[in-house]
């Protein structure tokens, strides 16, 4: 029985599953919080245990990775954590390998992400798409043509630091007015409770959604300008590209309808009259890298993963007309 | 011997050659002005009359095509020219097909443009490319692993059409802040001529180059300003594709070294500190459109184009790291 081990390296949250190709559920999942003063040695041995766990004695035929972080792909090496010390240049895919004694494949949480959300969930059977999570950060991964792109130094995606208002705020990267600094929850809470030096309790990315949905103009302002930062920079993405679909997910997307609608209405706003995108909300929550793992997994063995609709999809992924060979 | 006829069709300048796969020139070459009064009509006339006055008698293996406007890449038609009338959905490759009685390619410029520099000019051998011309209006070609990537409708790479300043001057498109609108050789001699109205004399893009270039402030300022337009959307384009280069072309291009490195330093300042990207300016000149149109042709046959450094860049294409199959 093939089964695969799956990982998700999430900043304080990690997961962990064993799916048999085919399946529509788990063979077998867990969820942990991580310790807040964790480093990468406690998060892998945490992991390792985990994973044997779940596994059971069983051999898996591969193991799929999604890494909170940027990754070095064709190597295999955690670039760094932003959140997490220790993980720089950690040879993560190694590591596994020599483990589990079977091939492993490592990619960043956004990439794995979308690459779960085409096979599995809101992409499904799509030409192109553009996935974004909005959360603590805003990142994104592409899947164009049926496949992650990557780019030159496996660093594409990076819509949470495109620049939608050069005279906005600055953001922790050193620029202004980046989509993140406007659009991710902890920025908008660090706005809200800056103009509320009265306040006495923490603010949060959803204290400020649920807020604006009281009708709190501070937080309604806030939350529309996070919307319209993203919906230019998915606009702009959008006439670059010309993806089909972008799909979007993270804590932020349950905000409400205020912000989906604006999110919408902007993006609208910007593209070309010929130029036309589905926006869709993500269908696998918080599995979406694991599903992505999966996906990565089953490619690395050259398989299928066994769901009848994915195939059918694939069959449309050429580019519209007659194929340049 | 196989030739192929190559067709590109300008807003006011088209031009036509044959060329033999494997040779660095043409075999036949002219380039000619179109009546202002010209439509479709006249156009396609002429242009016919050309190719059939290079050909001198000999059949055409392939016909490939540039078309200065949105075309329906799948189905070889036209979808409008910004410039000439009777365009819309003209039938150019079924039309092409009837009259040479070979198979026809058609593509827009900057898709074309940008092929042609990858396998003949300052693209040789890159992993993925971003092809910009800045002239008339500001447009983008996608190259990513050695095939342009067109996007879903076939609109991809309307970089002029990102939007850098929310609070910016009115866009033709009816948007704010576009690239084009800020970067585009006229608009930046209507900003001048709209802020000198004691000038008798008409003003061009190139007038405001030549003007910066003596040191006049208001033409350096509206340079300055255009490049540093370009500058954000080509930043913006890194950060969410990660290419390897960026090539320059059109006239603006020429404006000189001012222009050239107010360009660099705001790409600089855009990218994420991990990403890189070269920039290079175009290699082939005018004549970028017509090497593009040999590139397809020679793809729609599933020949090469003969020259043996074109091959070896084409190993190099593969995403990095392990193909995932």
């Amino acid at each position: 029985m093939t089964l695969y081990l799956l990982l998700d390296f999430g900043g304080t949250k990690h997961s962990a599953a064993v799916w048999r190709p085919g399946e529509t559920g788990w063979v077998a999942h867990e969820r942990l919080i991580s310790r807040p003063d964790a480093d990468a040695d406690y998060d892998w041995q945490t992991m390792m245990a985990l994973g044997r766990k779940l596994l059971n004695g069983r051999q898996p035929a591969a193991i799929g990775v999604s890494f909170g972080g940027p990754v070095d792909f064709a190597r295999g090496m955690v670039r760094l954590s932003h959140h997490v010390p220790g993980w720089a240049d950690f040879p993560l895919q190694q590591k596994l390998e020599e483990t589990f004694d079977a091939p492993a494949v490592v990619d960043n949480d956004a990439n794995v992400a979308g690459l779960g959300e085409y096979q599995f969930g809101a992409g499904q059977g799509c030409h192109s798409l553009l996935y974004v999570t909005v959360s603590t950060g805003v990142g994104g991964g592409w899947v164009l043509n049926g496949r992650p792109w990557r780019g030159w130094q496996g660093l594409a995606g990076e819509i949470g630091h495109t620049m939608v208002d050069a005279q906005g705020p600055l953001c922790l990267c050193g620029k202004r007015g980046c989509v993140e600094r406007l659009a991710s929850g902890p920025y908008m809470a660090a706005d809200y409770a800056a103009a509320r030096p009265d306040l006495s309790t923490a603010v949060t990315g959803q204290t400020v959604a649920e807020l604006a949905a009281q009708g709190d103009p501070l937080a309604r302002q806030l939350l529309q300008r996070g919307a319209q930062a993203l919906g230019l920079g998915l606009g702009n993405a959008a006439n670059l590209l010309n993806p089909q679909r972008i799909i979007l997910g993270g804590g932020v997307t349950k905000a409400g309808e205020l912000w989906w609608q604006t999110v919408r209405q902007t993006v609208q706003q910007l593209l070309l009259p010929e130029i036309e995108v589905e926006i869709s909300p993500a269908a696998l929550g918080d599995d979406a890298p694991l599903w992505g793992a999966a996906a990565l997994a089953a490619q690395l063995l050259g398989g299928e993963t066994g769901w009848d609709r994915d195939r059918s999809g694939e069959a449309d992924l050429a580019t519209p007309g007659r194929t340049l060979t």
